[in-house]
């Protein structure tokens, strides 16, 4: 007996000329779909979508161009991204119907995945399903390679992070605090900085907005200097990190947001303060720090429990306010990860 | 009985407005000192200067401004740098009259070094002195430091130098193929190239200034990419190397000549690189890598005295030839680890 066809809505990303994508720039259509998987389709689920995760590196697939190091988003497709997930039906091994999942799925209510290599089956469900596509997904695993593997961090020393408010950075911050480091974080607006400081626990936060010298601004939250920074953004405020890192100093090179939709890169001058300051700039893609999630999970699970961690979300209801929440992340009006939420 | 006043030949250097100092920026005058340690000077040594180090770090002192990681020369005084000296005087425990010594002295013919804590007693004389300037000193200890411990070189892996022909690349180079990488040098003359390609044994090598396009330059030395980058010159040639990269490589920051006096100092546009591509780019400074000096002449020198390592040198005869070996250095037209002999 053939299964009826449901309709399926789906976000797609129209041609746009330059810069980063804005609301108009996405349009939510309806499709159909099958609720099961064809045949001779083998090694497949097929899922319906719960939480989408609107990530900044989605921007770099929009764009095209030469940062294509996972499979891409393409214009005038539904786009491709984190999301957690239920499935519905399964001709792999891995997945049953019924499981909830975790990991690359497209903008639609129901996705029909051939591959799914990168879902992992999520087998705590005490906490928020949503925390996995923040806290306990991608953006919690690049926190936790970019920082500890990264960053060999030491009780007592000067952690500045750019973007800190941001799905990635406020759990960086609040694992340099928990290590007993002084953690300083920059953000975009008044409300980020004050839940950086009065959320958070960082113990110090700062508008970069407002700042027309960023070098002054840095020297003023660290009288001596920075022993860590967490890259987010790139540009103007990496070269004034590099004026204020102390020696022997590391960077986590996790993303430069504000160059990656902007025409006009911003050349970075100060880099021969890695050579006199003998400092580790590295660059990591979370995609090859995998083998160490359940060790990751090991640790972050009680902590969150226990509420020594917390994790600041902003989500939108129904795909319908995809195009909005997109738009909104792109311009830096998200107050912690932001999510659309699909079906509950 | 006073000993007698001899003259000291000295070079100084003239106030300049901006850009890297020339020949005529530099002056060489006559002054007196007395050749023996005065009454009360503890800890001191009197040299007589052997040969002295033209390296392009010395234009950063000489610019003054925020690069002044070790005592600085200063403007209208003698140049203070690297040198090969003879003790002709000591009231320093660990140095006796009649030892040969490199380190940080002063450009005239006789210094009186208060605070000798920078020199290392040659030991090995069998091999030319000028190469305790070179190979067996400072730049030697900079190539290593550089390459084995920031890099870590594997067999079989790509290795680009910029400013190969200097006093630290082309060592560079040949610890390279003495590992079995394949090499690749640029340099800024035809000379120069055919150097590495016929004398020092790069694989191949190319003059950055004949090539308008340094991305496509990289592309064909480089068809599959750059494992370890041995960084001496920043700017431009930085961004195309990052482009060239491969996925986990490593840049060794040694110096970024083309910046160092530069007063539009060009910005560095594809740090994103280091993310995608998970690079490491760690920038050092010999001076915390001495420590392993005695194992790196255990190294060395066997490689000179059997003829498997070559180093070049660009010698100028006297103190007066000296603001012609400082302005050529300064205007890349030394072919070689370039030094000034003051006496034999």
């Amino acid at each position: 007996m053939e299964s009826e066809l449901s309709n399926n809505k789906q976000l797609l990303l129209k041609n746009y000329a330059k810069g980063l994508p804005n609301e108009s720039d996405f349009v939510v259509k309806t499709s159909t779909i099958k609720l099961e998987i064809p045949e001779g389709c083998d090694d497949a689920v097929l899922v319906k979508n719960i939480h989408l995760s609107c990530d900044p590196y989605l921007s770099l697939f929009m764009k095209g161009g030469h940062f294509s190091f996972i499979p891409g988003s393409v214009r005038l497709q539904p786009i491709v991204g984190y999301g957690v997930s239920k499935v519905i039906d399964s001709t792999h091994p891995s997945f049953n119907k019924g499981d909830i999942v975790w990991g690359i799925t497209i903008w639609e209510e129901y996705s029909l995945i051939k591959s799914p290599r990168s879902f992992y089956k999520i087998q705590d469900t005490d906490v928020p399903l949503s925390y996995y596509t923040g806290i306990l997904g991608m953006p919690g695993m690049t926190a936790y390679a970019g920082f500890y593997e990264i960053c060999s961090p030491k009780e007592g020393e000067t952690v500045f992070i750019s973007a800190a408010a941001g799905a990635v950075g406020q759990i960086v911050g609040q694992f340099a605090k928990l290590m007993g480091c002084y953690v300083v974080g920059s953000a975009g607006s008044k409300d980020k900085v004050d839940l950086l400081k009065n959320k958070l626990g960082f113990d110090d936060a700062f508008n970069y907005k407002e700042e027309h010298d960023l070098n002054s601004a840095l020297k003023r939250y660290f009288p001596n200097g920075i022993d860590i920074y967490f890259e987010n953004v790139g540009g103007k405020m990496l070269d004034a990190v590099l004026l204020n890192m102390r020696l022997n100093g590391r960077i986590s090179v996790c993303g430069m947001i504000s160059q990656y939709n902007n025409d006009n890169v911003e050349g970075v001058k100060n880099l021969f303060c890695l050579a006199t300051k003998q400092i580790c700039m590295k660059g990591f893609a979370n995609s090859f720090y995998y083998h160490l999630y359940p060790k990751y999970l090991e640790m972050v699970l009680p902590l969150i429990r226990e509420g020594k961690i917390t994790y600041i979300e902003d989500i939108a209801e129904g795909l319908e306010n995809g195009p909005s929440a997109l738009g909104e992340l792109f311009a830096g009006h998200n107050i912690g990860k932001k999510i659309v939420t699909v079906s509950s």
